[in-house]
């Protein structure tokens, strides 16, 4: 008989991966010019860490935010925090290791500050997935997942943002869709049979779960402004944090609304107020940089909140009943949905967009919008992230782009998660039993509960 | 028979609320220059974002600080986190809004960092208030108290700053003492009646909830010296960080003796601990830029937590029982009285400046004690907000209109609080009854306790 990868198994193929990815930083990483002492007779700059307390924000939302956000489950609280940690250490080197191969120059990864914010931010994509598989996965199963799908997501991104030159810089398109639909369509393959589709026996919050639940939230409600301005230019950060606060608020009030008005007996639901007031980040997201004014901010957040609170109410039911896509954490509502509202959003104000309102900026909000010769004065100045020239794209086509990345990124997002799925689902690795789904005590050592 | 504006009603009204502040921004709202593109020519500034940090340590204390510092209530943490974010979320878009409407020029409403950091500071404001009513009221109350609140304290903080020209740049006297006698006088007028007025049945904490509650705590104290330095100018900020430091650390060791000193069988007390040790902030925020001393910021930091401890111990129990103001959180031991300490000790501090102390930083600090000249040989440099020139106060009229500010205060805000008292209470607004109080089942949908 043979023994699945089961947990011994399974660690110490973790600890390969761990030396595997020690090797690869000896052979290929070293640090950026900016991060090695001066030499003689140069002055030292400092700016390049000036991102830095935007970092310290991004780790806060990616460690503590999504962490706790999952702790909503009751049974669930250890391997919420613990497999955020877990998950976010592997694919934070992983991240730095894929995105340095993307991009190399002279066969070696430089290292700075630059990459380890990248680095945090596709944390974030794996993060999401598992909140579409909460509880009915194994650490080694997620261990699995990430791996693949953070390379995915890397190659990805790199063809949405540097060859089809799209705008997302909050990371709607690149990081929240993707990360959505690759858990949804893992958990499509991974789902029940069909006589086990009921809600899990411990698949539930309890009062002390639900305000753990709010710190993950209220964490990442604070610090989203710092997640979406931190890779705009030029003055696109200050609108980025605007626009992002503004649409926050919107889908929150909005949220208090909705869900008074579609729950039972017209009370709030915890599960709205924890994901849907958060829609508003993601929804502006695409577009935070953009000249979208104070309204359009308010509106993208006030459609958002709508939008997700119905998701729960509504689409979720329906999605685990008719397609059996079990959606633990309701990522659709609160990643995938948002993420369309927002693509949809930029192809419009992209399609509205004129040269003369963003002048000088151009190159950095819409490089493709830009000619070559244009883009060749800029790079006199400073060495641009702009590697394709050649474009001069009208603003309707600048949309269809917008357009043609999000479909793309859900496309391959959905069918490198049912490969995925497949893997997790028919290889030798071990797999959770119906009852040891949404409870620790499977992987984890659980203090006997019958205190005083 | 006439139906009160209950659940449904109301929050269809709230999203009206929210549609009225998207036309608002609409039409009102424009980027500020410095959060728009550059034109040709003109070189980029990236120090209007330079108070970013500051802005987000803010953020956090307002919705991770307040929110959970009222979970102390055992039955209460849905709304202490959720009325928090709810509320948050509504005051920041009214508080850009009201205070743009004070300070607009040429019909528009100009947003940036510095606007919603404003906003984030009014936010406490009716966060303080719904401290003394925690538990008492629906959230529908506090949508409408929030929003009359937010409108009266802008317009006495632009009498206060702008006209009188006081100073108060941690904003103990406009922000904590409006919030605190504002939120006292409503609930002096929401009070029981005489025969219903022990406390109420869920009225206290469990184990958990004080826990919770020092989340709340912890990320107040540690943030505090942003709340204080952020709008400070010229070398303020730095002072106000050091002062605010010192004076928390003081407040924080004078609690514990005292609280052990004063309490049954000389146990510490988590209320005091939970609360007192942040009073230290609030006294010395009208002071902390000045030149007070390390000696200064520390006094008032152990004056702060005497008086603190105190009035939770011995005045508390007497408002409740004698004048029947209920004052559920305690706003009046860590925001009220420590408020009328720090515009006390704003006036001590004006009647002993010398221009010769603050040499160039007197046109930020006490531009009212500067001449027109000397304010017109500043204003050729940048244009500051100066308003009213003319000014030449001596130290002890400065220290009148600083007693006189914080006397102002007081009043405008018990005044506002017996109006909005009054509309709560007998217009046909959903009230709650005793058997509601402090309990969130009324408004939440509360999972059942009896799992496994």
């Amino acid at each position: 008989m043979h023994s699945p990868v089961g947990n011994v198994t399974g660690f110490v193929l973790l600890m390969l991966v761990q030396i595997v990815f020690l090797v690869l930083f000896w052979v290929f990483v070293r640090y950026d010019k900016e991060a090695l002492p001066v030499g003689a007779g140069e002055t030292e700059a400092v700016e390049h860490v000036s991102k830095y307390p935007q970092f310290q924000d991004i780790q806060v939302m990616i460690f503590i935010g999504f962490g706790f956000l999952m702790t909503f489950l009751r049974k669930y609280g250890y391997s919420a925090t613990g497999y955020t940690l877990f998950l976010g250490a592997l694919v934070i080197q992983w991240a730095v290791l894929i995105k340095g191969f993307i991009h190399m120059e002279g066969g070696k990864i430089s290292l700075s500050l630059e990459n380890i914010i990248d680095a945090d931010i596709a944390a974030a994509v794996p993060l999401i997935s598992m909140g579409a598989l909460l509880g009915r996965t194994t650490p080694i199963q997620l261990l699995f997942m990430a791996l693949f799908e953070v390379a995915l997501f890397a190659a990805n991104e790199y063809v949405a943002l540097d060859i089809l030159s799209i705008c997302d810089v909050g990371g709607s398109i690149t990081v929240h869709a993707f990360g959505a639909y690759f858990g949804l369509a893992v958990s499509m393959i991974l789902r029940p049979s069909k006589d086990q589709n009921e809600a899990g026996k411990y698949e539930g919050a309890n009062y002390t779960s639900d305000i753990f639940a709010m710190i993950g939230t209220l964490f990442l409600w604070v610090y989203w402004p710092s997640f979406n301005s931190v890779l705009a230019a030029g003055s696109g950060p200050e609108r980025a944090i605007l626009n992002t606060y503004l649409s926050l608020a919107a889908a929150t009030v909005t949220t208090f609304v909705l869900s008074a008005i579609v729950s039972h007996e017209n009370k709030l639901d915890m599960v709205h107020v924890q994901n849907s007031t958060l829609a508003g980040g993601v929804a502006v997201g695409t577009v935070c940089n953009l000249l979208i004014g104070a309204h359009g901010a308010v509106l993208i957040g006030i459609i958002a909140g709508t939008v997700s609170v119905l998701g729960y109410r509504f689409l979720s039911p329906l999605m685990a009943s008719k397609l059996r896509i079990h959606d633990t954490c309701g990522v659709h509502n609160l990643h995938g949905m948002p993420a369309l509202i927002s693509a949809i959003a930029s192809a419009i104000v992209a399609a509205l967009v004129t040269k003369e309102k963003y002048k000088s900026e151009m190159t950095t909000i819409f490089p493709a919008m830009v000619t070559t010769e244009e883009i060749e004065v800029q790079q006199t100045q400073n060495s641009s992230t702009i590697i394709l020239g050649g474009y001069n794209r009208t603003a309707s086509a600048q949309a269809g782009y917008q357009l043609f990345g999000i479909a793309m990124t859900v496309i391959v997002a959905i069918v490198g998660g049912i490969l995925t799925g497949i893997v997790l689902k028919y290889t030798n690795v071990r797999k959770l039993n119906k009852e040891e789904h949404h409870q620790d005590e499977v992987f984890w050592e659980v203090p006997d509960h019958k205190e005083e």
